[in-house]
């Protein structure tokens, strides 16, 4: 009955036994084992091109190590302003690329637009006395829990190309929206202009795993000393990578994806019927943001559900997040109590 | 038959049983677990006081982040020339401590002596064209599989303290300096003037565990933010903690670094009797230096041997490193190898 | 007729002869000279109490490493939208803060006010996942032209206090502030909660020099390094101080700024009176913001008048700005250009 | 009678009247004005080719902006031990290339030759452990008052290419090499495979100015924005690039270097001839390091000669250094002095 995170949950089974059979022998250290080689050429498979693979244990360190390859010391970041990247990761971005600067922008629903960015570019570009536009990141599912369309990232690839901006995804929550869209995944990544994806597993059931995919390999060329330099070059790789071999095999990412998508989606329908309360978002991904009384916040907390407020410790909209291992008996449980409490009214 | 590294082991059996059992239900994020929790008290327990404990995954991590807190951008650290911190972490505790430098000092058998650095303190100390003395890091078991004393970290210390420095022990091998000593933990860290230990465990039976330990925990006030900034804060902390839990239950961490002592005790007794060979250093803890003809290192190779050339590509002296799942089999198919084709004549 | 900016200014005259008299002889370097010394005794009397202070020559150096003292590299400072550190130095706070992050807040007329800052405090605050809350900037007088009274700084000052930040001053017009409230130093400085202030003098008649002033000389104990590090500290320190020392000699630094104010002053009111033309800003220091007729703009560009046009190539709000040495006559030339211009109808 | 250092000298009278002189009137700022675009043609000249050229104030900021262009945050950068980087800068080439490490070689009087750097190239280029190899960084004049020749630097000029390395040159006492070795000032930079000079200026004569020249532009891209986000960007940019402008006018940049070189010679020839002394180096510059008695050490002191003891505060080593006003009235003093209390016997 926790839907305060996907980070709360622990790991799918298929990742817990990949660890175990990763264990048997000794494997050559720091990414020339055998499993981290088929990470690699599976990606290339998923992705439909040749791509540069580079497995880190946070999504921190994904993102932040991403963006430094593109932004120099003096570069601008573009993001939402709820952007795990501005807001949530304590300056890495900064840390990581010696003192760039990330701009969060203000836009409905989690979500950039062409719109959004084209006031602030070319943004001073040559002029020495500001700090250059160099990179735009989305985060994809959003924090808002909703997803970029293939013609959206396009057109905010166009707007980068245009400008010489580096197009970056956030993709911890990669996984949910390729499950949502039912699209190819390079149709919204590499053929949408995305040069560099954080390919998020942790949230979606493996223990510690990411993927920096550069689909110009030739752009990856100081990736592996960045990483290594913050400590992100694990001896013991193999671990790391089978992680994210389990986790590709099988389409174990977009089967955890679609049952926390369709946990999330069967909440949300309930709780749309229920009178007094109102999504704030549309529901694509496996966050459900939902305003509702304070009054049936409280008996839900009551009742042992947990879940955080989102607007402050008295806010009245909470978010609601489901994973790969939510029980569907829990989301129907939830409805029940937010049913049951708000009928006898909530007074 | 791979004596290249202990870090192309395996995981022990405890350790991943741990994982599996650690994956049961939710558990809170970011090491607010009960796990992590656990981990902490039993540190203290063992080193004899309340410490600061902060788990990470790579032992370059727990270095360059602890360093970080003790050097100021213009602070030296100093340590041995082979110090993994000096040569083979591609500059991290330069990245983390914002451009501090370390500086590397040559000494016999891998271990630096009050002798080695008294002659460059205190350093101008205070004057503004100079970078600062800020700490002294030392290597427990150092690189060159030797082992400091409590008396001679005690020196250390003294001098530390003196001029005003802390004093780091990077720990990647610190149980199996513990293990050699049979001495209290406390004895060769705090009661002898250490202010943080980089206390490892990958090398040592984990998966990607170290714990960057302060024993004075008033000097960890900017710790969290510093891991956190670098990418290092796990989400599913637990599966970090886990390993540690159970590295420190039942004294695995010293059982692992005892059998991996033995083992190459063995191996150095074997290969010490063997007439042409000669041992670099002496052999306290899992590493074993030893010049041998070329021939023999050919031979040795052609029988799939796994180890490295420790003085180039073509130099005469070999490092061989054991573990906690060294075979002793592997040990005496080693030295019959080497017996036989010394004899032979190198032939 | 040059108003485009008071860095297209020469040097006063009393400055360069000081200059030239500090030539006479050896003295020694790096700030050990006697101009030097008398500076800060100046600076102590000026502000009527201790202070620590260090010439550097350019503001940007000045606020970035100021703001480096007191911002850890995951530190947040607090700024107006359009403060030079925040748009017009590249970066330099970051740079020197070891990538923290400066957030501007659009706010009328260029200042901030306790309303704007209080909704973002404290702004999780112990919450490793965030930026910290570190420091505010005031630019003073702002780039808007406008000055801050010191009971509207002594408002921040206390908001600073009450959430443990630091309060900065970029005072690279503080004449034209002082000269504009007739106030002492002290009033709109440390009475106020002022911890640190980017002394300017470079736009106000110096070739290029600033001072950066602690009121707590115990917070500057790491200025010396962070200024060397820079490379900022002067060798031949003595012509950096001297002009600091004529600077402040007979209230240079006082008639300069009054001298430039009522050329402002001058200007606005002429302007303001001319139909069609509106000021933007209240002109309380040394810089106009007027609106005016594209046609207008062109008849003063083809009369030979320097000014930027400030909201983007084709805005039509310009800036003008005055300086010590801006002739009268320039200023009414300007205006008999934009009354003629104006009755003629912008044809 | 100072002879502790060349930067205890004043200005030439040239270079201060060039300081009045660019005085009139307004100018662009930033470096748009007439004077800088003077300077950047007459150093084309100079060096007979092409060039881009960046005024800086300090020689540290000259050197640390000019090698964070070569060398990434895991580059390492060679020099000599007593480099001014390495030893005089606290880390400011560190601080602006993000943590790059600078490597001191020990060598005999102040030069580094390819047998010192060779066994240290290719210094483990693309392993991910190891920083890499970036640049090499010469000081001519060296810190030890000798000259490099064209042939000594085209050796490690060819190494460096060999081996993808950049080449830098510490030029703060450049002018006193050229004039030592008569070349043309081509011969010693460029077509000795120089990349990077830092062209010294304040040690010769100005009161505070460098330029950075690179001999190719393309390598230049970023260097502007280095310098402003370093605050090294002077808007009046006209006060630098005055004194740069006399420096490089009817080679006052050559007699002023001529006359240091002359009086050192003539110093240092006056002490070679009395018995007991001893000219640790060659003096080829303006810089001289002899071994003399402790009593006439004394002597010299308390007759009021400035110098510094070069190896701690009893070492029997003094450094003295001329400059362009040195008079030879003074040298003669000195010898006096020397010879007389030579003979007396330092009882």
């Amino acid at each position: 009955m926790n839907f305060s995170s996907d980070n709360v949950a622990g790991v799918s089974p298929e990742i817990m036994a990949a660890l175990a059979a990763a264990n048997a022998g000794s494997q050559p250290s720091y990414g020339a084992d055998s499993i981290s080689e088929r990470v690699e050429r599976r990606l290339a498979e998923i992705f439909e091109r040749d791509v540069a693979v580079f497995p880190v244990a946070t999504g921190t360190a994904a993102n932040a190590l991403a963006l430094a390859t593109v932004a120099p010391p003096w570069g601008v970041v573009y993001c939402h302003a709820e952007a795990h990247i501005a807001v949530d990761e304590c300056g890495a971005p900064e840390f990581y690329a010696g003192g760039a600067r990330v701009v969060g922008l203000a836009a409905p629903h989690g979500k950039i637009a062409p719109a959004d960015l084209a006031p602030l570019l070319p943004g001073g570009k040559g002029v020495v006395h500001h700090m250059q536009p160099a990179a735009i990141s989305l985060t994809q599912a959003s924090e808002a829990g909703t997803v970029y369309r293939a013609d959206e990232i396009a057109a905010i690839g166009e707007l980068a190309r245009s400008h010489g901006l580096a197009l970056h995804v956030d993709g911890a929550r990669f996984a949910n929206a390729v499950a949502h869209l039912g699209c190819a995944p390079a149709d919204i990544t590499w053929r949408a202009g995305v040069d560099i994806l954080s390919f998020g597993a942790t949230k979606n059931g493996a223990a510690a795993a990411e993927a920096v995919i550069f689909f110009d390999k030739a752009k990856a060329a100081d990736f592996a000393f960045r990483r290594k330099r913050g400590g992100h070059l694990f001896s013991k790789m193999r671990f790391l990578s089978a992680q994210l071999d389990a986790y590709l095999a099988d389409d174990l990412w977009l089967r955890n994806a679609r049952h926390a998508n369709a946990a999330a989606t069967r909440l949300a329908d309930g709780l749309a019927r229920i009178p007094g309360l109102r999504l704030r978002h549309a529901v694509e991904a496996n966050e459900i943001f939902v305003e509702m009384p304070d009054a049936l916040i409280d008996s839900l907390f009551a009742k042992g559900f947990h879940f955080y407020r989102w607007d402050g410790p008295r806010g009245n909209c909470v978010r609601l997040v489901t994973a790969f291992d939510t029980a569907l008996a829990d989301v129907d449980a939830f409805l029940a109590v937010a049913r049951r409490a708000n009928t006898s009214g909530g007074h």
